[in-house]
């Protein structure tokens, strides 16, 4: 046991800290001619070299830049395990990440060649070769979600701290196990913070690292990129405080994905794999009447 | 002026008018377990090749592909010009949009190699080559934008028929002559409906091509991407429902464009370059004494 945790411990990559400001205030002039100040959202870029050779620009809030290089590794699928990282060197005064490897990525020319300009972006693969990955995930069937669990979810959400309440214009991203919010990340972009969520799990002991016993929350909408994202994670129930696209939904469908969106306070609606829905809240209604409708009820 | 015109018309490229659902009708269960049917937008892949070389796959919602591949390749700076492109042919069987150019497009592989992931998307070029071209830019100085015009401008919004208003979970944009709506195009990703719109704008009259007395208005945040294209395109104002980055803004600032945020009913705030407003219909407000800190008023 001591071994193998040992052998867990020096497989992590070392990472920088980088840290930048997340808001700054600017001035504003409203409708009356009058000027005031307001605190707007940062957007950095971050150039991304693996191994010296230049792979691409993130466009970044800058909470977590090395989560967010991590994660885009693993979501692009040029690294299949975190022990192929050596190290990511984040440094905000020239915008780059420098990404040592420990064996180099095969083939990363040919394999970065073909992009896909998802919708809310995050690219790198080419889209067939892309559906063809998520035609082999099968997420585990006992994966289930408590609707006290979700109402819990989404009560966390709205009491938490967040550049989006100071600043507005980001997208919030959070991981949970049962009730219990394990991680939280905004940025710019929903992809970026997905991503970041990615390379945060990556760094977890085993069992954090697994999908099939967390929620993933986002305030974004369930585009097919989300939904391949959560999938690629191993994550069953994704929840969303916006709804869903159609390919968002095919893909759900597909792997056994339960897509929840329009999440606020205790409504919802699920557009996929309801089964896995425990219904052990049900808000009450005094005027409501189970109809031939009623999928399930606690 | 004959010769001109036709010369302009058969410069012109030829088009195909692919169309497909915009929406689609899904089952949905909600938080009372009872099941309905509501509409979710569309999303598709369209993979675009330029003289039978795949450049891209695109996330769409499908409403103008032919807009949007003509736009993503002006926005992309892939081609300098409409006459560059012969034809575009979009299947939507195959998910292919087949561009054909008049000569080629120079270099193609090294210009495509390095990419830039923005944050609503849009990539292709590397990063420091794309600010080096935001830098050339100075838009006109003479460009105003009227406060009536901005109400007119969200109250055409507000009224107009959308998927947005059927199924949520798609960006809308806009481009305004004065108070008139030239065109309204939507989709999953607002990058995809400012490159519609770009597209657009090239298929026209030159009237219309010019940016310096048009209005772009999107229900997207101003992120330096959306600011960065609107600026490409020559448009010295533009006027979001939504917010702005702070990079959105350091591009704005440096351009001399007016960026308008946070624009429902007759309210406003302008981030930069408040002198291209015209304040020429103040709201009423009975208890406004305007201070020092009044910019302009009517």
């Amino acid at each position: 046991m001591v071994d193998s945790h040992l052998k867990l411990v020096t497989q992590r990559p070392l990472l920088s800290q980088a840290r930048a400001p997340l808001t700054c205030q600017v001035e504003v002039v409203n409708e009356w001619g009058d000027a005031s100040r307001i605190s707007i959202p940062a957007e950095r870029d971050l150039t991304v070299y693996v191994d010296k050779r230049e792979l691409v620009t993130l466009m970044t809030l800058g909470g977590q830049p090395e989560w967010l290089v991590l994660g885009y590794l693993r979501n692009q699928r040029l690294v299949s395990t975190v022990a192929d990282i050596e190290s990511i060197t984040v440094d905000w005064e020239v915008g780059a990440a420098a990404v040592r490897t420990r064996n180099g990525i095969d083939d990363i020319e040919a394999r970065t060649a073909s992009r896909v300009v998802t919708t809310g972006c995050g690219q790198g693969s080419v889209f067939g070769s892309l559906m063809d990955s998520v035609d082999a995930i099968r997420l585990p069937e006992a994966a289930t979600v408590r609707q006290s669990q979700l109402q819990a979810i989404v009560n966390t959400i709205r009491l938490q701290d967040s550049v989006y309440k100071e600043a507005g214009s980001v997208h919030g991203c959070g991981l949970f196990q049962g009730d219990q919010p394990l991680i939280f990340v905004e940025d710019v972009g929903r992809h970026n913070a997905v991503d970041a969520i990615a390379g945060w799990m990556w760094l977890q002991e085993p069992a954090v690292q697994r999908g099939d016993d967390k929620v993933f929350y986002t305030t974004g909408r369930l585009t097919s990129e989300m939904v391949i994202k959560a999938a690629q994670m191993g994550i069953a129930v994704v929840v969303s405080r916006s709804g869903i696209t159609q390919m968002g939904l095919e893909v759900a469908q597909r792997v056994g994905l339960c897509a929840i969106g329009r999440a606020t306070h205790r409504r919802f609606l699920c557009f996929s794999h309801p089964e896995r829905i425990v219904y052990d809240a049900v808000p009450h209604r005094p005027d409501h009447v189970p109809g031939s409708t009623v999928i399930a009820a606690a």
